[in-house]
């Protein structure tokens, strides 16, 4: 009998993989992973040179993205019948064999993976490992601390409407906005209706070949990019050096 | 001319840290880390039997812990000096060899380290690894997915006040609430007051030796783990089996 197990990848560069999953993932003979159809998928990439030789792929293409609102029956149905079909596919693997799943970040923190656990957790053995999140990736690159002190971190999704995208921002120190693609001209309308504008730092691709760190100030409307986050610093209470002021 | 390396270690278990900061970890000749007076400290438990034989360990002892308020002018200014004493040695050393400084967690997530960090980067280079927080380490371990769908994530101290306690608990989905130990009374009373005492959880010392993971409403009042954090799990929008209800 064999166990799924869950390697979460960190926000993307190798060597940022915790040692568990490095491990996991060199040693795997099944390894699955979310992706685009047509797409080769930011996991996949992530972990390229990695996996041995003949180890056997599972590609899970998503049946639809974005031409379905995500809110609808349909892009619900299609996307409940995806994830039973591939639980019954992979605890079909895993009743003689180990099967390995990809997840960027950490797979427990708005990861597809959770939609494969919840499914399968009661009827085969099943392991996460935790990764990175994207986010504290995204932070690093910045150079900047993202919370000090007392300061209040929030993460909200750029998917949510933009009066209850204003009332998180005015309410936490720290922010992060994930998924933004196409909300970004609301996430900066937001962003500016709480004050924070200013403050605001666009990351794509953090640790990844490709990253861009800019200030979301100096990203033009048109730009748009979906794997990309936009963080706000906090400004909490610190020791400071004598006279330097508080 | 060396440089300062910081090496975050994610939450406890030697295996969750990442291959680059366990790659340094092992080859560092010298190596700081901050602890309590008269304590082995966290961060150097978590690399015992990890570190180079012969290498030079500088354990910075914190000049003050809870016995003076840490919102008065004394706390401020022995800490000040204290990271202005450290942040002097660390760049003389680092003017001929490299100096790992360990962090629990993720270096730039509520780290000791960044006072040091802001004192030393524009003095000596500076590199940070950064490391799984302590907070996924913690929701990993209940087996339970922290966000789902557009949930909104709050990470507070539970050194707030309750009155903002309770806010920024009714306001978001899921929680994290950190530094608990003698707090843990207030964050409790706040949590009720918000509707989510009983979908709390209390993890101490998560994925370390010594673990517990327990329901908070099964935690005696008089029971005030410093080393925990509690967790409220996001309930958000899922994909379900037809027929199963949203
Ligand atoms: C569905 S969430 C998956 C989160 C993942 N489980 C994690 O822990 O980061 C995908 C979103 O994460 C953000 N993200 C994750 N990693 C990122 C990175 N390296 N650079 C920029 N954005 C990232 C983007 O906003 C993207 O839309
Ligand atoms: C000063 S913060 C340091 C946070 C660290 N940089 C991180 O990324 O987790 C210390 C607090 O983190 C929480 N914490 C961190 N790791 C933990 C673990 N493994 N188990 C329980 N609590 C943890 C506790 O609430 C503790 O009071």
């Amino acid at each position: 009998m064999g166990k799924i197990i869950c390697a979460g990848l960190g926000p993307g560069d190798p060597d940022l993989i915790s040692v568990r999953a490095d491990r996991v993932i060199r040693a795997a003979r099944h390894v699955a992973y979310f992706r685009k159809a047509g797409r080769q998928g930011q996991a996949r990439r992530i972990v390229e040179g990695m996996l041995a030789g003949g180890a056997a792929e599972y590609p899970m293409e998503y049946p639809v993205t974005t031409e379905i609102p995500f809110d609808s029956p349909e892009y619900n149905a299609r996307l409940a019948a995806f994830y039973d079909d591939w639980a019954a596919r992979l605890a079909a693997l895993a009743a003689t064999d180990d099967v390995v799943v990809l997840c960027e970040g950490d797979p427990f923190f708005y990861g597809s993976f959770m939609h494969l656990y919840v499914r399968l957790k009661d009827r085969v053995p099943v392991e996460v490992i935790p990764g990175i999140p994207g986010m504290a990736g995204c932070w690093n690159v910045t150079g900047q601390p993202i919370t000090w002190g007392d300061d209040v971190l929030s993460v909200v999704m750029g998917t949510l409407p933009e009066a209850d995208l204003v009332r998180h921002m005015q309410g936490a120190d720290a922010l992060v906005v994930m998924k933004t693609g196409r909300n970004l001209p609301k996430i900066r309308r937001a962003l500016a209706a709480a004050g924070r504008a200013d403050q605001a730092w666009l990351i794509e691709r953090g640790t990844m070949p490709g990253q861009r760190v800019a200030r979301l100030a100096e990203v033009g409307d048109a730009d748009c990019p979906y794997f990309a986050l936009v963080l706000v610093h906090g400004q909490g209470r610190r020791p400071l050096a004598a006279g330097a002021g508080q």
